[in-house]
């Protein structure tokens, strides 16, 4: 099952991700995305979190056309992304993209990074995406759908990773290791296609921008 | 001595960094950081990179005024930051600020940040500034400077955090354990001043925002 996510970053525009939402199975609003999604006219089947964001407006007619709501309380432990990504993985997600997670508060854009490291989310295809750029986590190994001459950062995760091997990069590593507080993977760039990062031990963000052609 | 660092946000406003840009014993103008130094009407004392970002005119006019340039090679291994870093660093700096290394792209943003976690900054304060945010790293105890009602999130940095201790905070941990992967940690709130957070195993991001009084 594919699902989508729309959380709350400020003005979100959603016309790049037109395509996604509508081929969506299930349409997730985290919150405030709620807004979001009901100023460019889509119906989430769900909408999740404290509601302390979401308009009075969007509320009330998602209320109206029924809505599946999922109120929490205020002073719950995780976030409202957290608890979307939960119920997308209840719905038995196989593949979630997620929009408006990126860009407001850094805490909350970081905090939303990491949550790609979540226990339940293994084995599933997860994206933040923020056009033209998407972030996902690998700990194996990850084709990168990009074409030559994207740019591609390769971001240890939770320390550093090792054992890691490209393809198709400017700058490649065999068995190579990426350190955490450092900056050595940022900016690679495809060379040829298809592009592919493995690694071994550990786990790489792959920051993939995707050029205008 | 205190270094503050400007680096290559894109539409960087440096009107809320006033007093700290004239109270720095030292500017370092990371590549096309100097470009909003320049458009602000500020000097560097140094600029690094490998300036394939600053504007010519900013350039031009820094190479006539005589400050000192350190150029790289495009495909060096550090980042701009990383070098301004270093810089600030052989310079003895005790405390640095970073301005405009949040924003932009999201692999330097997040390469920015745990740029923190370099061994070379032990035992200095580094802080990365996005007005009204700050961002710093804590490995042992750490005060807030912030106000009652300010909103404090403590993230893990690089693994779980250990022995975590927080005093003047809503949700308060005593010797807790916060999780890479979650986001438990975000969004608390300062209940009594001065807030502060103790860690004894791992790191800690503080990410606190000013609130306007």
């Amino acid at each position: 099952m594919y699902v989508v996510i729309v959380a709350n970053a400020p003005g979100l525009n959603l016309a790049p991700y037109h395509q996604l939402l509508t081929t969506a199975e299930r349409l997730i609003a985290a919150d405030g995305g709620g807004t979001a999604l009901f100023t460019h006219g889509y119906t989430p089947h769900l909408l999740i979190g404290d509601l302390d964001s979401i308009t009075p407006e969007a509320l009330a007619a998602y209320q109206a056309q029924g809505v599946a709501i999922e109120r929490h309380r205020p002073d719950k432990d995780e976030t409202d992304l957290e608890l979307a990504l939960l119920a997308a993985v209840n719905l038995g997600a196989s593949r979630i993209d997620i929009i408006g997670a990126l860009g407001g508060r850094w805490d909350q854009s970081l905090a939303n990074v990491t949550l790609l490291g979540m226990a339940e989310l293994r084995g599933r295809r997860v994206r933040l995406l923020d056009h033209p750029q998407q972030i996902w986590l690998v700990t194996d190994v990850s084709v990168i759908p990009g074409a030559v001459g994207d740019t591609v950062s390769l971001l240890p995760f939770g320390g550093d990773a090792h054992g890691i091997t490209t393809e198709g990069l400017a700058y490649p590593l065999h068995n190579g290791t990426l350190y955490y507080d450092r900056a050595r993977g940022v900016s690679n760039v495809i060379t040829a296609t298809p592009a592919q990062v493995q690694v071994r031990d550990g786990a790489l963000l792959i920051v993939w921008t995707a050029r205008a052609h």
